[in-house]
């Protein structure tokens, strides 16, 4: 299985449906392997997410928590394997998810200006968006808890709305 | 002591008052279980600092560098636990540190278009920096020193004046 | 040559000089502790870049991977050690890494605003781009190979006119 995930995110056996308030979620079962990261290994899975056709802010907060329950000390990394999206921290559900994608329209205009020009008008925007805000993030966990912030949502940043479907890496590095 | 630090930042005993320069400064006591680090795994403590009611860059890397002193080789993780402040990593003392204020005020204007509307006018701008200049910042350490550049120094970048303390996040992931 | 490596990257010996396409690259040879990693400790080096005196966007991705060939499983980290550059994971050859020169032409106008007024004119800007790009990245690797997506390339970012030379320190984080 480790191999599976070597490979950038192919849906190993064991997938599942879940649905979570308007998102329809492929979710990847947990790696059992993930004992392993206690060893000080480094522990991977990837979870696709169904981000739809339109500009979103989605929270992975609680998949992220799930992931490195019981894995003691060390840090979580959450990678996103697509040139057009990122991870930022912010709150969710107080108008920040919102306030963050019409900066995004002001700082990157989803209009002609683009050399690239695939896609929907101003799809070029979404190449330059990781520049900004990194396909990466980087989250200490103590105790099997991310020490996040009270406010501090880990969420995936998508402006492209030619892309319905996004794999998410979740990486453990144990202390 | 590891588990304090893993409720994500309540000051434990041994905290001591600093004067630097305008800043006072709550510090924390260096954890003497750094030493673990040797042994390859994750020593991280929180140290609190006083931003007060203005916007602010303020030069995080002598306490960094104090706090992989001896360590070895690995990474340095520095994490803010608050939805409205960033880490960057930049030039001080030479204008920079007032020029990306400057420019923060352009890009993020401190005016009503935010949803997010508590606080002082333009609060909601604080909510939307972090998907800029994320929390969190990784420096590589070799023979237990930053492999900083001359001219970088860590900085904490609040432009919230709405809360005067900040803790931050010093981890060290042994290699 | 670990000692070397911890002084943040003067040119040790090995150093050969190799073409590709338009960049005269100086190129660290590997260094052979690299083996290291396997027993989960950390290995770092440095490649010197020629970035010229025009903005440039220059993909390390096949030196990258060429550094975490046989690694096994763990975290690259890219570390650029100057104040004035950053890294960004995007898209090359499609016009994006063009779209993301003209953006921070929009975003940190090359004018006469910046406090910072060493070098040419704008060179401010170049002081605060790396608090929006900044001058680390991590990916994960899996079996020895990044976990990038298809379209994504590791790239040093480099407004700079000023400063015709850049180090990258190469780290990997054995899992």
């Amino acid at each position: 299985m480790r191999t599976s995930h070597g490979q950038g995110g192919g849906l190993p056996c064991g997938v599942r449906v879940v649905c979570a308030g308007a998102q329809a979620r492929l979710r990847v079962a947990r790696d059992l392997n993930g004992v392993g990261c206690h060893d000080g290994r480094m522990d991977s899975h990837v979870t696709t997410y169904r981000t739809g056709d339109v500009e979103r802010v989605l929270d992975l907060t609680s998949d992220a928590a799930d992931w490195v329950a019981g894995r003691g000390d060390g840090l979580l990394h959450v990678f996103v394997p697509h040139a057009t999206a990122g991870i930022a921290i912010l709150e969710t559900g107080a108008g920040s998810d919102d306030d963050l994608l019409a900066a995004l329209r002001d700082l990157l205009p989803a209009d002609d200006r683009w050399r690239h020009r695939h896609g929907s008008l101003g799809h070029g925007r979404s190449h330059v968006m990781p520049a900004l805000i990194p396909p990466y993030a980087s989250v200490p966990v103590l105790g099997g808890r991310l020490a996040l912030g009270t406010w501090q949502s880990i969420c995936l940043v998508d402006l492209n709305v030619d892309n319905a479907e996004r794999e998410v890496r979740f990486s453990f590095v144990g202390g």
